[in-house]
């Protein structure tokens, strides 16, 4: 039993989603295909790369991500295959793969499209990316399908300035809930903090927040509150509210700033 | 083959569905994971009942329905699993069981967090109901799972007020077509009908309706109409339009009035 | 192994998806359902038959297509089973399936709704087309299922008007990423244009384009271009950008005139 994810920025209205799931069926008919997002905002490679990064972990070995995003194969940006952690991620060189993890890929393997039977065309994903994906699925040894390279291209992700008293951070990510999701790691706050008191200030002094709770259910229905999430980063939240659009965030443009008691 | 289905309030842009599908497909490779729907209106329990209420009675036995909205987890409000017509339902006991079946739950258990490796954080659903689900996947009776309970909390769903020559009821949903559903049951509307004449008023006088067809196809483009739908539910429509929009109807508010011809 | 793939008009909000598929999975639990799309503009027809005929290709024989738009059945637009290129599609015969495939279908059955438990209802897909469906998937022969029918309604699809130097043809679909998809096909262009050289003219003589491109990634982004895609259409977009969006173009709309140098 094999899985293949499809992670794409095509809407449901087209006809992409289904051909790309037809073609695997008819390769690999036992194959599990598990949709992991097709509503990527269109050409945003951190957004896939955000939703693969916190979801591949959770799935078995061997399983094979498709990249859908920004799929034009060119010579400076090839189609590769890389194996994380076990599992397999095919797409094109452009940073994504290294925002995906954090420890380099076990293995590199570019494409070469000849070897396929691909035309010019504008479709890469159904022409060639599937059937990459069912060879792995079929077994085929990920060296035997390409040409092995020691690099991927680097994207250097947003993490938080810090000083001895503060950090600077972003809102990286805003959720379907209105959540703002900052690059605060629960490591780098506790670092800093050195368990003193703090402020948290969203964006202005006005948007205040004092403590970080537990869970969402220790305050009242919209309270402004902070939590570390299940991925360990501070989010900020507004309780059965939208914090989003009642503070007017932005993901890569918002601020947040904590600002830690002196300890003298 | 076991089969899981997912009911949320989350957005596909997040990572949360594909979390818990991984996390599903590790433990049981093999099983079929079905979409309910990941559209609820969000923290509307009341929605997720209703779509899983009238799905749930088409899927075969065994199958595990994990509800994915208003998931904390508190002493008032704990996670339990209900066994309904030889079907599993795992979410909080907030009265949204009552809403699914008329019907009291077979068996009822209440799941104790610590005995899974319930961290505090805010996923709970992929870090406890998954497992709880897979368990019962896998064979596990789920008498084991928790303790055993013999109540869940009741909601009270809304009923239309009867009397000898009227129904006074309400929109209790609102389709993607813009159709409005209503409380009236067939079985309410015939006891109170007798076979009487009947003027139907949706929320004035003006928007009148005498009698109820079988099937849209019976009137023309733009007819305002009543039908009992495959719920046997009185569905107030208008044929390949939006009464809905047209009529500003809104579910929980609108109000629907069928006056019966005194038998005199 | 068998595959039943859905397109329909039904929003993910409603119960509809999730009821079809467990009655699916109560017939066949081995089955690999495959949404198409949810997203068809409601009552759309040929907005259906655009995705099906674009994508069925690609899929295994014996694959069954459910199609639920515009799903009444009457007397003149009876429900029937086509086999096309050894595939079943169900759905209303109302010229629907001239568009998916350009050869006629090897096999046509009108299924008679009462050989089946069909109530006056308004869910026929649930109550039977499911039932159709399954039968098919459990080796049925589509021959015994109802009477044989030679002949489907026909839809006439837009052909673009053609003379010695010009083609006069018009857009017949706009695609999520804002792109325009002509009703061109290489062929016709290529039969009119004798390689001359031409002009494109979207809707006005402003908005032109004198060349096609065989990938979008010659041009640099914000550029106009045409170029044939993976269907061998016409294709006219914005690199990065959406036609659609910034030349206010419609779908069986817009207006696209290519103009061949004559050769004398």
């Amino acid at each position: 039993m094999s899985i293949i994810t499809l992670t794409t920025d095509w809407s449901k209205g087209d006809y992409y989603v289904a051909a790309v799931k037809g073609a695997i069926l008819k390769q690999v008919p036992d194959c599990t295909i598990i949709d992991v997002s097709h509503d990527i905002k269109q050409f945003q490679t951190s957004h896939a790369a955000f939703l693969l990064k916190h979801s591949f972990p959770h799935f078995p070995a061997e399983t094979i991500h498709i990249i859908g995003v920004n799929t034009e194969i060119s010579n400076d940006e090839p189609f590769i295959v890389c194996r994380i952690a076990n599992q397999y991620f095919l797409g094109i060189d452009n940073g994504q793969f290294s925002l995906i993890s954090e420890t380099p890929p076990e293995l590199i393997v570019e494409i070469q499209p000849n070897k396929f039977n691909l035309q010019l065309q504008t479709f890469p994903v159904l022409n060639l990316f599937v059937d990459v994906a069912c060879e792995l699925a079929k077994g085929t040894d990920i060296l035997t399908l390409g040409i092995q390279k020691t690099k991927i291209k680097q994207q250097i992700e947003f993490n938080p300035a810090i000083d001895e008293n503060s950090i600077n951070a972003r809102i990286i990510y805003t959720d379907s809930y209105g959540n703002a999701i900052t690059n605060i790691t629960r490591e780098i706050f506790d670092r800093v903090a050195k368990e003193r008191k703090f402020n948290i200030w969203i964006q202005t002094r006005k948007n205040e927040i004092t403590q970080i709770i537990n869970s969402y259910n220790e305050v009242e229905g919209g309270t402004l509150l902070a939590v570390f999430n299940s991925l360990n980063l501070l989010e900020i939240a507004i309780n059965k509210g939208s914090a989003v659009d009642l503070l007017g965030l932005k993901a890569f443009d918002s601020t947040i700033i904590v600002r830690f008691k002196p300890s003298f």
